[in-house]
């Protein structure tokens, strides 16, 4: 019986390795595509190429093309508003890393755009994939109007100033600040939960689900921001490097208030628990059948980088 | 005769002025409106009324409203769009204003943001009024999905890579530089031309121009982006630095390629002339009847500012 369950959940993390594996080289060939046709003078396309091509998990355009596919076979319609979703994630990265917000040198193991070019360039990339975004969407030969106009609604608003550029002022602006749980929770629902829940919502209104599926889902979407987020403050502790391709300690480093610093590890581990356990619970009150949704909450959880 | 027409010159002069005042009034009344509704944390919300209330002429939105104005009565449609153009505007000079960038201290007369607050304010303020541009357009309750569209479409190309961006980025590397005419125009009709181009495109698609009546104002459009940069080209030679809000003689400063050191001071001036002729046959052209738009011409030809 044990066994058995063993046997199971064997075979459902290699469909999931293997679904996310499939999207991921989509999603990638995808962008490469997008960002080849990009009208760019020399220099400038080099550097786009190299933020696309840095790679990355690619998680928020997964989300919501599962989300998408718990509702329809086709996914025509997901794939432009996926990608332009993963340009505006990029853009974020790319501003934040900036010497004047969190100063980094490295992304993904590899040097971030401001070293490998120069910051003027930096910030012209993330204001170009940011313009792109909405660009791709209003260009878009899958969509009707009205679904381009909540696409770009969603995403304007969960990446603008309530979203995540307000989230990522209050997260530079707690660094050395005494904050508490509500604090640093609101922090993050802004800086990385609002795209995450943006991301769910625009995959299942295009699929089209039911507005008491969305409002669901949208809660397994709040869930699915807080997991992400204390797992990544628990890898900033306990993480490998190498895998995550950029030193740990940095938080502790920068003063930064975080769930261990706050909670400590184990209770932090706790709270990650209790959000996995709200998420599952919100996932089967949408009604939806997507069992990878359901894996993609460990997948979120229990990630290496 | 003569003494005729100077006075029906004067009287011409007092209604574009008087035009333009209350155009500003009015569009700087609904930017800081809708700035004083953004759900932004408490400094950065400073930061973005600051960003607004530092002024400036507006040209952009008016050139939008006053095309819309040759069509259609209600200015309701415009509003929406016009507004976005000028948050769109405001945010490409916070960040040309930055250190990696232009690196100047003063504009309007006042410290730039990133002096007034901080690097990663100016750059997080810029990126909310860009994100915003769009979250605004596609919740305006005054315009049709597919008019959201087609303003999003003309923002995003004329503000994005191939356009607005690509042109900051050209005149970034043309520093120190040897570029002839061509290249010149072809950085400037990217860099400032083709958003002063969209405007006009969007205020005649939103009035209900004709395709061959759009075509010809983008023209339109095309040569009035050029005067433009050539007066800003000249003011920065021979303009007063009380008027303009910021020193003269920058360009000299950095070694920028300007109309009047590639041409010369008289060449430029008659570079100007021939292209305010240009303009006012494309106005002729395309039909319209809306006489502030003719005036226009003069004065983008003849700002002091």
């Amino acid at each position: 019986m044990v066994q058995r369950k063993i046997i199971q959940w064997r075979k459902n993390q290699v469909k999931i390795d293997r679904f996310i594996l499939d999207k991921q080289k989509f999603i990638d060939s995808k962008l490469i595509e997008l960002v080849g046709d990009l009208q760019a003078p020399g220099h400038l396309k080099k550097a786009f190429d190299y933020a696309i091509k840095a790679g990355g998990k690619r998680l928020r355009p997964i989300l919501m093309m599962s989300t998408y596919e718990g509702f329809s076979n086709s996914i025509d319609k997901v794939t432009h508003p996926a990608l332009a979703l993963e340009f505006i994630h990029t853009y974020s990265l790319i501003h934040d890393d900036l010497p004047a917000m969190d100063d980094d040198d490295l992304r993904r193991g590899q040097p971030t755009l401001h070293r490998e070019f120069d910051e003027a360039t930096a910030i012209l990339v993330g204001d170009g994939l940011l313009t792109y975004a909405f660009q791709l969407i209003s260009s878009s030969p899958n969509l009707e109007a009205e679904e381009k106009i909540y696409v770009i609604q969603q995403l304007s608003q969960a990446s603008g100033i309530d979203g995540m550029i307000g989230g990522q002022y209050l997260d530079l602006k707690a660094e050395n600040e005494e904050i508490d749980e509500y604090e640093l929770s609101t922090i993050h629902n802004k800086k990385t939960g609002a795209l995450i829940q943006a991301a769910i919502k625009v995959g299942a209104y295009l699929g089209g689900a039911t507005p008491p599926q969305i409002e669901s889902l949208q809660s397994f979407g709040y869930y699915l921001g807080l997991i992400f987020q204390v797992q990544d403050d628990l890898l900033d502790v306990e993480g490998d490097a190498t895998q995550l391709g950029k030193p740990i300690g940095s938080d502790v480093a920068k003063n930064k208030s975080t769930y261990p610093k706050l909670l400590g590890l184990q209770e932090a581990k706790k709270r990650k628990s209790q959000y996995m356990e709200k998420a599952k619970e919100a996932y089967i009150a949408s009604n939806v059948d997507q069992p990878y949704l359901l894996q993609l909450i460990d997948v979120f959880g229990n990630r290496s980088n």
